[in-house]
């Protein structure tokens, strides 16, 4: 009998490059995981082209292909994913930005593009704009962590191909510029541009700020934005694939994206999307999802600040402690169920940033024709039977491995 | 030297997924498959994703695929590969559907959706309804094997995109609808309609049906058509890569696909398209083909069968008959001559249908490069040279193989 259920493991930016100072291994090598050896030797390894060779996904785009969709049609930035991951509602056509509480001097020179890190108050900054028109458009603004923002416009012809406000340095704010000619980009710059005047203006005094210049800190006085993208039609997994889907996901943007592919996507205590989050807990959520869910999606994001952060040691320790995650899930994992763990992108220490080479694949569950690897490293399963995938090419194979996809002809 | 020549031989369905109740095996690798194996040594082997990775092939579609036609594009149906198949002429725009004989009640509702399974007299049923004009729509009715029929309508204004009048199980006949909005589906229907009332007038005192009755047999008193195709522009194997191509094939679908492939397809004696065919007469008639063609095609059905019955040992069984069959090609195969073997879907007993697990493959004669290969099965092919290619890339790799494909530049 096929598998009915499945659990679907991303290790956010795991795969990595061998390093000469680190005995020509890479992270994944040096790591002792005992569970994802003992799953890749019971079951069938490739590599994959997240989005294509030589392509760079972003966490974004890489999820997106992962969970069947196309990127290139679906992708316009990073903003509507963002604000769908820290709960706004987002309609098909809104366009969205992910934005900072900054500092701004009265030159119009931004000093500090967190306001000092700024902890308190944001949300009472944030009402302070939230749900205004301007021109016709609706503006949204929710303060998501600590400096950062989401801010959402609404209306008719409004536009994704505009620049960023933010300067991304500390220099003049930079007025949002059309990137096409369409009436659209100059209507939402001019909005944008009014927004942003609007936020000066009103942050100025606002009492939070005249408590922070009181007490030393940077004011929160400028709300700078970037990242735009238009909100796509995405069909919901349930719809495209027929899943009962959930998503146990700690870091806002990849939430943001289970939302949007119409996901249930928990809290989960202890989830916090960094480095000290409690793996062990989303390994108990993923079981316990088992329950109502039949597509139980994971992502646990530590591998990729290790390799952000250029801390081998840092990643090799993450992904030891996935493995114990890893151990939890196969100790408990039903029979009828498939388990698959991947990447959606590598991070490679020495690059600090992601990069495509391809991540390395394993999938285990009855019904697989298993291969000769009995190590889950990026070397190991490039000899897997799998051979070498794309990521656009997991959901319809995890569909035919357990019989639900349909037939194309007779 | 290349070789000038080929046999291309499709075991149907012959790809599985390993059994824990068959010791980890799939039929293949439990298979005595001496032949096979030699053929997998001496040559190189890979697998293939017949249609895409996790698309399930349906055999017409993957036929087409491994033919180097498009699916997406000349597939809308099986009615027309089936009306070929019984050797009716099609031209290019003729909607063809696959029908049976069955058993309508006084109420309209059908009864015996094979009418007993009608063997006798079927062909004086078709004549009384065949070769006819309903609305200035030609509509030809030929009988096939026992309760089957095809039927081809021709005319102008006419489309695939209608829905079945057999409502595929015991029920109320079914009013073919229009899929689209299109003045060519809505007259398609009213054609199909008017015929299914005019089959019900025409056969209710048919002689033949008068004796069923007579001997206590269910009458063949309407005839119930699916598969709503629409005749592809196909141009012919010949113009397309210059082959002369003959088609050592069983089954009516995989005939139609070869006869409107411009293929010669004649009839082998013994070769039924059933378990119980006589592999060694299609292997005398593909050496035999060499005489005059140098783009021998076989396909044997048999695995699939057993595949779809979920027998594990009848699909065995079935490929150690195909392994004889291939040891006398083996033996009798001239030097120039390539052997290309491979399937057209998985069949997995454990799914009882078609699967889109990729298909093993190997190719053997002149000028491959080999691999460390040695048998041929799912999981040993996976490590062979070839990687993992689609179904479409076949006949280019073969043109190329023959040295007879054209250079893309200078």
């Amino acid at each position: 009998m096929p598998p009915s259920r499945i659990i679907f493991l991303v290790c956010d930016g795991m795969a990595d490059r061998p390093m000469k100072e680190h005995g020509n291994k890479t992270p994944l090598e040096a790591a002792k995981k005992p569970n994802m050896d003992a799953l890749a030797a019971a079951g069938v390894t490739g590599i994959m082209d997240v989005i294509a060779p030589g392509v760079r996904p972003g966490s974004d785009t890489a999820h997106l292909a992962l969970l069947g969709y196309d990127p290139y049609k679906v992708y316009t930035g990073r903003g509507p994913y963002e604000a769908a991951g820290v709960g706004l509602k987002l309609r098909p056509g809104d366009i969205a930005f992910r934005g900072n509480w900054a500092t701004v001097d009265a030159k119009g020179r931004v000093t500090d593009r967190r306001a000092g890190r700024i902890k308190d108050g944001t949300k009472a900054l944030a009402k302070a704009l939230d749900d205004i028109d301007i021109d016709g458009v609706h503006v949204t603004l929710k303060a998501a962590t600590e400096h950062r923002t989401v801010l959402v416009l609404h209306g008719k012809g409004i536009s994704c191909q505009v620049t960023d406000t933010d300067p991304h340095k500390e220099n003049l704010v930079a007025g949002c510029k059309a990137i096409d000619s369409s009436p659209a980009a100059k209507k939402t710059c001019k909005v944008l541009n009014d927004f942003t005047k609007l936020s000066m203006k009103v942050l100025k005094d606002h009492p939070v700020n005249q408590k922070r210049i009181k007490d030393g800190q940077a004011p929160a006085n400028i709300v700078l934005v970037r990242g735009a993208g238009m909100t796509p039609e995405m069909p919901p997994l349930a719809q495209a694939w027929g899943w009962k889907p959930i998503a146990i996901v700690g870091v806002a943007l990849i939430r943001g994206i289970c939302t949007l592919a119409g996901m249930d996507v928990p809290f989960v205590k202890g989830a916090t999307g960094g480095t000290d989050t409690d793996m062990l807990a989303k390994a108990k959520a993923a079981i316990k999802g088992l329950d109502k869910h039949d597509f139980v999606f994971m992502n646990i994001k530590a591998p990729d600040i290790g390799g952000h952060d250029g801390n081998f040691d840092l990643k090799r320790s993450s992904i030891e402690r996935i493995d114990e995650a890893v151990g939890y899930i196969k100790e408990n994992l039903p029979g009828d169920t498939a388990f698959v763990i991947t990447a959606d992108h590598a991070t490679p220490v020495p690059i600090k940033n992601h990069a495509a080479d391809p991540v390395p694949l394993l999938m285990f569950g009855e019904g697989v024709r298993t291969d000769n690897v009995t190590t889950f490293s990026e070397k190991a399963v490039a000899q897997g039977g799998l051979g070498r995938l794309r990521g656009r090419d997991m959901m319809p194979i995890i569909q035919d491995w357990l019989d639900r996809a349909e037939k194309f002809g007779a």
